[in-house]
């Protein structure tokens, strides 16, 4: 991502937990700074990646956090995947202090951040969204404004509850067909071109043989890993449990996927949940 | 279905346990009998359609069931949704007798039915398929080979899971979204270009406003019924049982179905699951 | 079940599919016979114990089935745990040849039935309960009238459904509260002086070290099999889905046991649902 | 509560955000102050009842709150039923001022705090528990030290989960053995002297008709309601998600509480599930 900001010419400045992880940019020439406190001193578009919702509290309202150094007017956009409850709090913390704040998770992987191809689901004020879509633009190239701060994360969470039910009802439907005695490949056409076709089933079908080029063609390597899934659909749960939302099946699809993690799946692709439910009875 | 049969020109022999359905095709010159053994004693391709495998059962093995006349060498074809080993049983009666039984669940609904535009699913000898697809093709703008006898019932069943799941799962999504403040419209786009999309969220919609066309769009009038639904998933969850397979969110859409019926949603369309999750809290 | 009923006086005519399984009785004098019907020739009081609704209709209503040549006024006692509403359709059968059916399927386990300690739920018609008491209070200590044929499996259904619930529930609780922080003992004695308390804690705790003489004191041998459970789970699965009733957590704990027996579970104990939530994920 | 500490002959200084709740204290000569802060300028025992982790956090750490003035050496008693991890962030925010914490949630209902009957589950320091108990004592019957802080929520939440599964199941297997045709009074007994015994089953069943003296007897009126049970579910599930435990009954209990709530069970008992599920299906 960041690279993909440098070729479009943007100066950077740079914090990373990981000191190895800043060494290339320095290497060309980008500057490196000790603290997310010190990206804040010296620069007026600060864009935030971290895995969980206590790292991004902390990046921002840390002891040597963003808050601590942040200039008037300056727009920071969070990346992370957090709680969407979070991502207000930090939107009134940074408000305090004269600057703007988004929320704009990112979906697509490795690849597509590569090759900057990321889709970005952007909360915040109206008014930001041009600016917010200038930086994101280099990265991304879907660049969604989705409402109030919070709901770049909400419509983020309800994707993916909803491809991790469709995944495992895809896995649940194939297995129970093989099982009954069809094809894989001839269920798989007919649930496409019918009422059960879905993203999980005709573009990322998690049966061996199926298809080509995805997860399960390759014993689930690479991909979106079970314990990122399992992240995703806690904080769906969260938010549901919040907003006092039934979520009977996303639930259980947050349940199965835990399970998964304590069984050998965690870093897996989340399509091995087929391989999860396909296990034989053995005697 | 049997308007478009006559449409291609082929004469019928008809039985129908409520004589008002036969009123129709008696006016126009077709024969009306007064049992399933009657028909077979008089054609030698017989199509069936029942509601219940018990039904079925009774038309095929009953007293004056089409097994007690009918031809060796007839074609016998049964449309009705069904326990695939319920098929697998009467194919075997029925390959006693000489004849040929097929199992060819339909999908889409009355308007297919009318317009001839049906999706038939077949199960049974490769060799007579030809003959089926014959008959079938009046009737059906899709006919698709399965695989052996119950293979067809086996497809019908394990799209109509997959369906219920990713309905109930776009129900919630749909829901848990709105909840976090997003609009309908523009979460049901960004699911439907993201890895979340599938025929429930692009093509026929749960929420009301979001599309036009469909049930949610009529107070979740027509469509395919919650009762329908239901049964249909009680066969994916015997099926199931039968064969040792886990569905986890195919047992659990099965439980939120029949809740539904008894909850007064039971002659709406099955994306009123929408509707089901949606009522809110009152104090 | 046999060798209570020879030390109560009563001289046996035995059949068993498993040849060897009979050995013991023929040295002890009894009589051993080479079919279900040749013991519905010899004798008026029979009592059939099988594995499966499959087996149970095969030894009634097979070739060489009771029911070829069952003797007018003879009772007939199924005590195996089967679906009831085959036991509907077996009565109906007996009933047609002039005698009487009646289910009693039993729980207790090996251990009881060796000391004659078991539990029968008898269902069938009153006036011929007292008759199949004399027989069945050889072998149990607790023989209790259901109601008409059907109640004894349906009674003894409904127990093992709550008992698996509870189970699951105790297992999940137990592993919450160790991750929380408390000390498994204490947690269960809690949980058995409140609303909490159930038999698979008070009585059978799933959790290593908490009790003695328990299955889960001795790595999950010996107790009722997960496979069993799993077998019991999917009759009440059928009987709910036949009923129209809603059993929300019972198919749940129906897919549950369904998957530790494909993960390696199949003959251990009910109660390592506790051993398979536990496991710790591992990176 | 306040009033059996005054019956122990305790002197009060009492704040509630409600002025009218105090107005009977302030009669019968107690301090009424003005602000939880207020209360810890004049007391060093202080015990706090809130019905949210959020009041909690307002009560101890907000502008008026009890950490503004609390004393060196004051022993704070939180009985709120809150997130576990909240209490213990609580606990180090007093410990830094010099003072010390502990959970105490409470269970019993209305009627046990009024006779001074209540549980409480204790958990903090093990060396203050002797101070603790010596005023818990007196308005509960039952204390129990549980362990470090946070255990105290672990237990009492750990045992309303369990609760909520063992009485949707009881409520399941009622129902599932009515439709089968067996008495409910009858099936009650048999559940209770069998393995699927438990406290919703034996205490406090929900099937109207089946035992006197409990809500069902008196159309769910009074006991514990259903927002409570879905409110203390939520917990459950918020503690499972952060500490990565599988709770795939819990997670189902916790949405059905939840659906009950927003169709119109939310002031009746939590065992009005068995009302829930039995609604027939109408035609």
């Amino acid at each position: 991502m960041a690279k993909n900001l440098m070729k479009h010419g943007y100066p950077l400045v740079i914090y990373d937990v990981f000191p190895d992880a800043c060494k290339e940019f320095r290497e060309a020439g980008e500057q490196v700074v000790s603290s997310p406190a010190d990206v804040a001193e010296k620069a007026d578009r600060i864009i935030t990646m971290l895995p969980t919702s206590m790292n991004a509290i902390e990046a921002y309202s840390g002891a040597n956090g963003i808050l601590k150094k942040v200039k008037k007017g300056s727009l920071l956009i969070d990346s992370s995947t957090i709680d969407p409850s979070v991502s207000k709090e930090l939107a009134k913390e940074v408000e305090k202090m004269g600057a703007v704040f988004m929320d704009a998770p990112v979906s697509g992987g490795v690849g597509a951040a590569r090759s900057g191809n990321l889709t970005f689901m952007v909360g915040g004020v109206e008014e930001e969204f041009a600016a917010a879509k200038e930086l994101l633009g280099c990265m991304g190239s879907n660049v969604v404004y989705c409402g109030a701060v919070g709901t770049g994360q909400a419509a983020k969470i309800c994707n993916n509850m909803l491809l991790a039910i469709s995944m495992i009802g895809t896995a649940e439907a194939m297995n129970l067909g093989i099982r009954l005695g069809l094809d894989p490949k001839l269920l798989a056409k007919i649930l496409n071109m019918s009422s059960g076709r879905c993203w999980s089933s005709d573009t990322y079908n998690p049966v061996p043989g199926v298809m080509d080029g995805v997860p399960s063609a390759n014993n689930y390597q690479g991909g979106f890993g079970t314990t990122l899934m399992a992240k995703d659909l806690g904080l769906a749960q969260d938010s549901a449990t919040n907003t006092k939302s039934p979520i009977l099946l996303g639930s259980q699809a947050h349940q199965i996927y835990r399970m998964m993690c304590a069984k050998g799946y965690s870093k897996k692709d989340f399509s091995s949940v087929f391989q999860f439910l396909r296990e034989e009875e053995t005697f």
